[in-house]
């Protein structure tokens, strides 16, 4: 099973995205490299002991609904108490309000071990953390007294209510309705699906975040309000009181995270018995902003689920690379041992393998990248802020995605190493398959990520700050070239000229967009994204085995230049010449 | 739901693959054009209001063990009875036995309807279909006479007994023994896996078709037999008698097929009741050359399993296009009806459309292809005959391993496309994409199949064979230019770049194995497979835009062109560059 990677992971962070330096600067507060190892240390065996243990569990039990009651798998609540004591909940917190105020990029590496521990589990807290940025950034300081320390423990885990059956990447569309009840509480009426832990008996109380309109609101994206929707009402010594009028009317019947219920929530309609129709909430922030707020939560909550796709690629290299050590059959020019070859010495497994972790590190390092970017876009200041600020909003759709995209992909090669036994559930290579498949979706699809990139990010900083990054890119490879290490053959060549591309798609985009062809543009998103994550992923992976110096990185930086990156070429041509025969396409849907 | 694309098979099978030619040619018997379009129409109406509707129970109901007995979902005993009596069995049977007699081609494309009404259906029949050509190949007149019109009808399915724990891929290592009792029969002594339809209520009596080795056999492959175990005894009269000392110890709880019963099967250990131990077999074939009968099932097992890629391929096609025609969300440049844009009209969405159907029809007309090679392989006399053979034997591996990669492929694409509701079990999106995710895996994985296409099927004919097939593909391409076709944008430069690629990649890879570098063919086999799959696919399409002539076939051709070949160029560095960074990467894989 799981062991967490903790040292490539601590080298991820301390010499590809550069925390290591930033401790040095002064720049990540009170945190050092002894208690960054520590942490990661002790992160690392809860998720392989505690957590991955109850993956199985979880998986087959699920969470059951019952008359709005949601029970968690066997062992889950217990499992969710040992966690929260262990101050893991409040890593990255508010020191104000309990919270150990650690940087993200720790954070989310711890997050990447819960989840290759479980998928399902993880969830979870990663709602409530988005829950606590909301809060802590929106929130007034009656309601943060209230709610902020609890949800910060994780004494009381947070939701955030935003798709309703029409409105899911559109939420322009959302009816939900908030009324002022002339008191400073408003009664939330509406229908709210698709959310996770929406209900369930791991916690006291659930603090639910949902956009609703006021009655006078505009309408579209402009008309929105966040607001406060507690389960039970809290009394003035903080306890939970009565009942609120939010319940559960079903949880989803769905593909994978088993174990983490998919809610429709009802509120205000008045069935939640000893109570009056209309869910109390709190207004968040200030009227009709709600959508700003909700960025705040959405932007990170990208991030984090971007880290499910490095945790399920690893959970699933590390299962495909432990079969095909034991996994014997034929005979393998390499293997002089007894009896038949364990498989992974035929070449074929080999490159299945290879993959597998060389997109689980580049995806790594980006996320990585991305976190270690919010951290210093907190951290500096003026213009050193806002040009970590915009690398953050730059790398977040591209750790989103590709991350996510790589753990589909890197969780179906491992079903496929482990041949008919991965078809099998009890192998539970299938499981992570399962478990990888919502990713791409959830938070904004894959698409809408691109879309975000070609059309938001590109613009940043009227266009320069791309140009930055590329430039950055280009500097890890003049360093290798430098360097005359040894084992990277054409490391460097592959990996310069898929930065080429990457500059050349970038420029191509970056005229369509201001030249009005918004249509070539959003036709090349998506393999323009493919793109930047391989020219990024290539250079960090470059960088580390550097810093490393040890064959493994070399070899897998050379693997990841010679196989994976060749694709920059015609990914490239996607974006600047696919356009045409995808726009002028529609007879060939029309059938 | 589905509905069977009758003109798009009949457009593949007549102008794409040329059945047609072979029609006025006469070789493919009494078949007609309108026979064949009769055949088509009929077999798309039964798979789509007959198989269809029970994909889903028998997905959510599954076969079900109980003390060695399996029972099917319900309804399917039903249905199956109702397609036996509609002649579907039989189809491409042998005539002297009940069978039509009607090509290969023709079976294969009612094969991709039966798949995509329900995968878990179809695979009972397709294991049948290899039971009846190694019968009809191999068997005894006597054991013909009493077998093979029932198996040739659908009364008695038939099943291939190969697998067993630590024999997958590598057969040598089997370990199922057979006693010779003197009077012509032998005892079956062993335990095999993941034996589909090893066991079930669909039909009176089972045919087992069992790998096993005599107690003088040589090790190794060449010890193999081929053995006839029936479920029931056969009477003098015909009927099913006693029953022989075989049965199913369990069932698999798999990721996908839930209908199809995967067996574990006990041969001879006593535990039927009322039986001696040991089950009772009849040979195929001649002692020890039990391998060989068995290829004749498995090639044409082969080309079944890669039409379930196509099939499943085109239902997720058919179910995305129909969601994204009814979904709506936000606002499309294209779109100028009222409210929000049915989401097809987003460059991204439609991107993923283009792409499933494009692949899909190009693994359609590569299987098809396969199969037609197959039925003129029979037909014609000496050295045309031969021919055929070898194109059937070459294009086998990539019928299969590209269609089943695509099949996963355009699966997962179509979940990606409901967005939140294709992680919904009910949805169905997810269901095709766990049916889909066993077949790069079984009949031989599709690195398997890599390996055999480099390492036995590019020496066909002292390597001249894959150099007149790659001459052939030009061909569709000078066709196209001298056409002066409107619409096709570069589609004849991108697929003579792609067929250029093609070649040079099969030349390294001629010189290679010939030179003794088997590891670097090896290490190039997958990305090499793809490629072949690329360039024929590319030119096949063109082909079936040229002879339709019509708007939509011109623009999915442009569209493969344009966006998906463009892949061949990296495809044959990672053949020709790419081994070497593969091969020295031990230390990567290390930790």
């Amino acid at each position: 099973m799981y062991r967490a990677p903790v040292n490539e992971i601590a080298h991820t962070l301390k010499h590809v995205v550069g925390v290591n330096a930033a401790i040095e600067s002064g720049k990540l507060g009170d945190l050092s490299e002894d208690l960054l190892d520590a942490i990661l240390i002790e992160a690392g065996r809860f998720a392989a002991e505690e957590i991955t243990p109850l993956r199985r569990v979880g998986d087959e039990k699920g969470a059951v609904w019952k008359d709005g009651v949601v029970t968690t798998a066997p062992g889950w609540k217990e499992l969710y108490h040992r966690w929260i004591e262990g101050g893991w909940n409040a890593l990255s917190g508010p020191v104000e309000y309990g919270g150990q105020g650690l940087p993200t990029s720790l954070a989310i590496a711890t997050y990447e071990m819960w989840n290759s521990g479980s998928m399902a589990f993880a969830l979870g807290p990663t709602l409530t953390m988005g829950a606590i940025e909301a809060l802590h950034a929106h929130a007034s300081d009656e309601l943060k007294a209230t709610y902020l320390e609890k949800v910060v423990s994780g004494e009381w885990m947070g939701t955030m209510n935003l798709t309703e059956p029409h409105a899911g990447s559109d939420l322009a569309a959302l009816r939900t309705r908030a009324e002022p009840q002339g008191d400073g509480t408003y009664r939330i009426f509406g229908q709210k699906i698709f959310i996770t832990y929406g209900e369930h008996d791991m916690t006291d109380n659930i603090v639910h975040l949902v956009l609703a309109r006021l009655p006078d609101a505009p309408a579209g994206t402009r008309g929105i309000s966040l607001f406060l929707v507690p389960k039970f009402l809290v009394n003035e010594d903080g306890t939970p009181g009565k009942r609120n009028d939010v319940f559960c009317a079903s949880i989803e019947h769905k593909l994978g995270i088993h174990a983490s219920p998919t809610c429709t929530m009802i509120f205000g309609d008045g069935t939640v018995e000893g109570t009056e129709a209309g869910a109390i909430g709190w207004l968040i922030g200030e009227e009709n902003k709600g959508l700003a707020c909700m960025f705040t939560m959405m932007n990170n909550a990208r991030l984090a689920v971007g880290i499910q796709g490095v945790a399920i690629a690893e959970a699933a290299y590390q299962q495909a690379l432990a079969y095909s050590q034991e996994r014997r059959q034929g005979k393998a020019a390499d293997y002089a041992g007894e009896g038949m070859a364990p498989i992974i010495h035929h070449p074929d497994v080999k490159r299945n393998l290879l993959t597998m972790k060389a997109l689980t590190q580049a995806s790594r390092a980006i996320s990585y990248a991305c976190a270690h970017a919010i951290d210093l876009g907190k951290a500096g200041d003026g213009d050193e802020a806002r040009h970590w600020q915009d690398r953050a909003a730059l790398l977040t759709p591209i750790a989103k995605a590709f991350s996510t995209d790589i753990g589909v992909e890197v969780a179906s090669i491992g079903v496929q190493v482990h041949g008919g036994m991965g078809f099998i559930e009890e192998t539970g290579a299938a499981a992570l398959l399962r478990d990888s498949r919502i990713a791409p979706i959830y938070e904004g699809t894959n698409g809408i990520q691109a879309i975000d990139l070609v059309m938001r990010k590109l613009p940043l900083d009227g266009g320069a700050h791309i140009k930055g990054f590329i430039a950055e890119l280009r500097e890890e490879i003049d360093a290798l070239r430098k360097s005359n290490a040894e084992g990277f053959g054409k490391t460097a060549d592959k990996c310069a000229a898929a930065i080429d591309d990457f500059a050349e798609a970038t420029e191509f985009l970056q005229e369509a967009t201001a030249g009005g062809r918004q249509q070539e543009a959003l036709a090349g998103a998506t393999p323009y994204l493919r793109l930047f994550s391989l020219a990024a992923g290539g250079a960090w992976l470059v960088r580390g085995a550097l810093a490393g110096e040890d064959k493994a990185r070399v070899a897998l930086a050379r693997y990841f230049a010679e196989n994976l990156i060749e694709e920059s070429g015609a990914l490239k041509r996607r974006v600047i010449e696919g356009g045409e025969s995808l726009l002028g396409a529609e007879a060939a849907l029309a059938s």
